[in-house]
């Protein structure tokens, strides 16, 4: 029988494609809310014996979570032969050691939580920092998809001589693997200290950049402050408005726009959090994952 | 060495009181929202070999239910002896049976994630109908206390003449005890059915109960609707504006207001949610289970 695919957001349009591409069909999930602020959910499709896809991107995660835990929960309880959760965008990965004394470290109890009602995950570029791997902190199979390369040929597809721009040393790494698989030349920027608070910040070899386009490149664009950042020493520099691109369009608060405002010249995001930036889609990714994981169930 | 308790709501005075009645003493418990939602938690008091009393009352408990699993979480992984939790008001309680097919039985859901990471429990008239008791659902020892005997001290100390009103029959046991216990009368609302959509409402022997003050008395207000019909046959009835008593004020939306608009002539709760209509403490209730359960922790 067909796995059945329970989509937790509205409208999804990457659900819709997964579902079509793992060759799935749709349970139908009623959902409201009580006036107390209770949740009601009921399956309106026989979940007996059938492999059971819960879909939920897990960006805004705290309003999210019970609902989620309760769709799981109440599988199991109808008969479901297994759960697998498909989270594009995985939620608490930042919190991933105890940095100060009494810290609750969040990424091992979501993780906990989740592993708890599920059987398998699949995710897109988990941030990933001390664990090295999401298997340190899911009791259950956990496959994590890599949207870089995809990024690589968006952008070989899609921008005229661009030139990744790595903010940091830090960056290097990932930036350069980025720009290597799209043919194109990257700048990590220089900072000079000046004193305690004075930095100066400059891009090596300017002169030969001119007409390129600017790209910088991220994991996560959540309050988009690290760009803001990078982009006025751009512009300090003399180099055109940049293109951003990050893999999970998280937008905290007013982020998209104070990007725009601050001077980046586009945003391009993936698909894993639906939003007007989305342009890189990462179903077959997924679809992949989700098809390997199903033949184990 | 002292229990520590932990509070989830911001000057709670329950919570304060308790922490006096049961000689513990507060646990400090930094608390914030990053910018992209997510919580961040850490005890800034060290719970090695801790009694730990966790106290978050749990109305509206969608947004509430990841920050107190993490809270018992992160206890348990600092070293706590052991974890209470005490919810005053408890959610989840009314979902007690698949009425429908594929409905998820949160209750069952709702206690089984609590159980998981919590040793204890105790709560306030928990809304038990099907589940006799906390037990058929909870895995670990939990004590529900009762708030009617505090309820009917009230009104016979602040009342004047009560008249303890049942709106329906199914009501009659539970107004009549809390009735005899206020050394009160009390009346059950007749309804007459006159075809398929008029009802007629009426009170018995309305002669008599002229100078009393009538009082309304639910476990729940949350919508008040229930109560606001009621207060419409009372009047209908030519009684006078009643007093209206919850156990629980969860006052959805603006059911405070909308109850006081249809003519309630006050509005009494217990403490169990922080609410300006509070004037019943059930500390003392809260307390002794409490004690009871520390010393078998």
């Amino acid at each position: 029988m067909q796995p059945l695919l329970v989509c937790l957001q509205d409208n999804d349009s990457l659900a819709a494609t997964l579902e079509t591409a793992v060759g799935a069909s749709r349970a139908t999930l009623e959902r409201r809310q009580f006036p107390d602020g209770e949740t009601y959910l009921r399956f309106d499709t026989d979940l007996q014996d059938r492999h059971v896809i819960v879909y939920s991107t897990l960006d805004r995660p705290d309003r999210k979570i019970l609902p989620l835990l309760f769709t799981a929960m109440a599988a199991r309880d109808l008969g479901a032969a297994s759960i697998g959760l498909v989270s594009p965008y995985l939620a608490y990965m930042r919190q991933d050691e105890r940095f100060r004394s009494g810290e609750a470290v969040t990424s091992v109890h979501f993780a906990k939580l989740l592993s708890d009602h599920i059987d398998w995950l699949v995710t897109v570029d988990p941030h990933l920092h001390r664990h090295k791997s999401l298997s340190e902190i899911f009791d259950v199979p956990a496959i994590a998809v890599h949207a870089a390369p995809l990024i690589a040929d968006w952008i070989q597809q899609s921008v005229e001589s661009p030139l990744l721009i790595g903010p940091d040393e830090e960056s290097k790494q990932w930036v350069a693997a980025v720009a290597k698989e799209a043919h194109a030349p990257f700048a990590v920027l220089n900072k000079t200290r000046h004193g305690d608070r004075k930095v100066e910040v400059s891009v090596p070899d300017i002169g030969q950049w001119q007409g390129c386009t600017p790209i910088l490149v991220d994991d996560i664009i959540s309050t988009g402050q690290t760009m803001i950042k990078t982009i006025a020493h751009l512009a300090g520099a003399g180099m055109q408005p940049p293109l951003c691109v990050g893999v999970h369009g998280v937008f905290a608060g007013d982020a998209f726009h104070d990007l725009m405002k601050a001077g980046a010249g586009s945003i391009v995001t993936t698909n894993t959090i639906a939003h007007q930036s989305n342009a890189i889609d990462v179903s077959e990714l997924l679809a992949n994952a989700i098809r390997e994981l199903l033949v184990n169930s």
